[in-house]
C-alpha cells in the first residue's frame, strides 16, 4: 500500500533543492541565515524551549503513518512539551537525517505537515539542518513564550488537596497502535478514529496556557502514559495522585476495539502514552476545556480509585 | 585503538540512569522539566535559534575522534552559527540517539564535552531528549541573546567597498581530515595541531558580537568550506567577493602537512570547511581577533586575487 510518494531522490536533486522544497512548504520570513532571530518577545515575558527526537521504526512506520502525519505529530509533541510550561509555542526548528536515496516528495511531504501543525498554534518553522544518515530521524526544537509573571507549570508544583485535570484523549493513541500492529493501515472502519489518534493525535492549542492562567501550579503531557507521566509529576512534587476510574474509563468505543482485539482496553488509558493530552493539577476551578480526573494527596505514587494501578507500563527508550 | 569507553549499555542502565549521568555531567538548574524556562533576557534583546545535526560516520568517527570530542564539536558548530549572527549563545539542547548497546560511558563522555564547550561560552545543557535508534546521532539547538538594536549580521547585507574579515584558522580542520583519512588517530607528531584543528576546532568566545559592535553588518562562518561559504553570502548580498590571496596561503605547516600527504594545501584553504571561523564583512576598523583576507566588490561570484578559485568544492549533505 503505497502510502508515501515516489519520484526523484535527494541525492538526485541535491541538498539547495531540498532546502528550497522545505522552506517552500513551510515558509517563513526568518528562516535562512546562520541563525533564526525570532522577533522581540512581549516585555515581561520568558522563552521556554524543548527538543524532541523521532527515529523511523522506533517511533513511526512509514507504512502506518503518512509523512504529513509524521511531520505533524512531531510538531505536535514538542508544542505539548511547552504548552505543559504554560506557554505558548511560537517556533520550531527541524533538523532532519536522511537517506540519501529517499524521496524529495517525502521530505516535501514531511514539510507540509510541519507547517499545518505549526499554523495550527500561529507559530513557524524557523530554521533547521539537513543530513545524509542510515535513517529518517526527525529532531525537533520547539521554542515558546512564557508571558507575564506567574510560574511557569512545573513537574514539582503539585500540592495536596489539589485537582488532577486533563484536556484531551486518554488512551485512544495506545489503542490505534494496536489497531496498527494487528491490521497494519487499514483498520475496521469503525476504529479509524483511534488509528488517527495515534497517527495524528490532535492537541488544542491554548489550553496550557488557559490552566495557567486560572490557576494551575503543575503541569505535563500524556507522552509516555498516564501513570508513568503522572508518576513523575507526584514523585517530583513530593504527593500522590489518586485517579478517579470513572473519569478516565475506557468508553464504548474503546471497550469494542478491546474486545475485537482481545486486550482490556485499561492498558491503554494507564499504559499507553503518545496522546499528548495536557494534564494539571489545580486549586481553583476546572480550566475550560479541561476535566477532572483524579486528586492530589499526601504520600506517594500513583493509585486508580485507592488501589495500585493494573497497569502502569510506560514508554521507555533504552 | 581504544578511544572509546566500554562498561555498562545504555539498554543494561535504562534511560533514568542515562538521563542522570548527563544531567550529572552537564548541570542546569533549569533542565529536567517538559521544557526549559531560560531566565528573563535583557530588555531589548532577541532570541536566536540554530541547529544541526551530527550523524556518526558521516560527520564524525568514533575512532578518530574522542566522545568528549564529539560532544564539544557538536556545541561549537551550533555556537558558530549564533556567534556569526553576531548574537551571544546562552544555551543549549541535545536530542540523542543511540544505539542500545551503546556503553553509558560513551554518553556521559559526550556530555562532559558538551559541559566543556558551554562553559567556555558561560552557557548551559539546559534540555535534551534521549532515543534508542540504529546509530548515533546528535541534534544540538542553540539558543543566543542578540542585545541592543542594531542588526544582525546576515548573509545579505554585505556591501561593495567593505573588507572580508575572518577570525580563526582557514582550511586547518580539511588538512586535519586529510591526516587522519591517511593514518587514522596517530598522526605524526609534528602534525597534531591539524588533528586537533579537525577533531576540537576552537572558536573564541565573543568574536560575533565583537564584529557586529565594531560596525560589520554581514557574517557567517567557515563550516562547507571557504569558497562555498562566502558565495553564500555573496550570491545573497548580490556582490561579488575577492580574497587577498598572501592573506588566506596556507603557512609552512600546512604546506608540510600537504608535501607529506601529496595534496596541494590550497584545496583545504579554499575547499575545506569545520573550521568554524567567523567570517565578517565590515566598513568600519578590522575588529579584535581578526585579520584582513579580502573585499567586497560589485558583481558576483567569489575570486582570489582576482582569479577564478582553483579549489571550490565544499561540504554537501547529499
Amino acid at each position: 500500500m503505497p502510502i508515501s510518494p515516489s519520484g526523484p531522490s535527494l541525492a538526485e536533486v541535491g541538498e539547495s533543492k531540498v532546502i528550497e522544497e522545505i522552506m517552500g512548504a513551510a515558509p517563513s520570513q526568518v528562516n535562512g541565515d546562520d541563525a533564526a532571530v525570532l522577533v522581540s518577545a512581549q516585555p515581561n515575558s520568558r522563552v521556554v524551549v524543548s527538543t524532541d527526537m523521532l527515529v523511523e521504526r522506533r517511533h513511526f512506520r512509514l507504512d502506518w503513518s503518512t509523512p504529513r502525519e509524521v511531520g505533524r505529530k512531531a510538531i505536535l509533541q514538542n508544542f505539548a512539551d511547552i504548552e505543559a510550561m504554560g506557554a505558548r509555542p511560537i517556533s520550531a526548528l527541524l533538523a532532519l537525517s536522511a537517506p540519501p536515496e529517499t524521496p524529495l516528495g517525502l521530505v516535501r511531504e514531511l514539510a507540509a505537515g510541519i507547517e499545518e501543525e505549526v499554523s495550527r498554534f500561529s507559530a513557524e518553522l524557523v530554521g533547521g539542518d539537513l543530513a545524509s544518515g542510515p535513517g529518517l530521524v526527525l529532531a525537533v526544537t520547539a521554542v515558546g513564550s512564557l508571558g507575564g509573571d506567574r510560574r511557569p507549570l512545573t513537574l514539582d508544583a503539585a500540592r495536596p488537596g489539589q485537582r488532577v485535570v486533563a484536556a484531551g484523549a486518554i488512551g485512544d493513541s495506545a489503542a490505534g497502535l494496536a489497531l496498527l500492529e494487528r491490521h497494519g493501515r487499514e483498520v475496521p472502519e469503525e476504529f479509524e478514529a483511534f488509528r488517527d489518534a495515534h497517527t495524528h493525535p490532535h492537541l488544542p492549542p491554548g489550553r496550557g496556557m488557559i490552566a495557567r492562567a486560572t490557576g494551575a501550579s503543575a503541569a505535563t503531557d500524556n507522552s509516555d502514559g498516564l501513570v508513568a507521566d503522572l508518576g513523575t509529576l507526584a514523585r517530583r512534587s513530593g504527593v500522590a495522585i489518586d485517579l478517579d476510574p470513572r473519569a478516565i474509563a475506557p468508553g464504548p468505543a474503546m471497550r469494542r476495539v478491546g474486545e475485537h482485539l482481545g486486550i482490556d482496553p485499561w492498558c491503554w488509558v494507564l499504559g499507553g502514552g503518545e496522546d499528548h493530552t495536557i494534564l494539571a493539577t489545580t486549586s481553583g476551578d476546572v480550566p475550560s476545556g479541561f476535566r477532572c480526573i483524579g486528586t492530589v494527596q499526601r504520600g506517594s505514587g500513583v493509585t486508580v480509585g485507592g488501589q495500585p494501578p493494573a497497569y502502569r507500563n510506560g514508554w521507555l527508550s533504552f
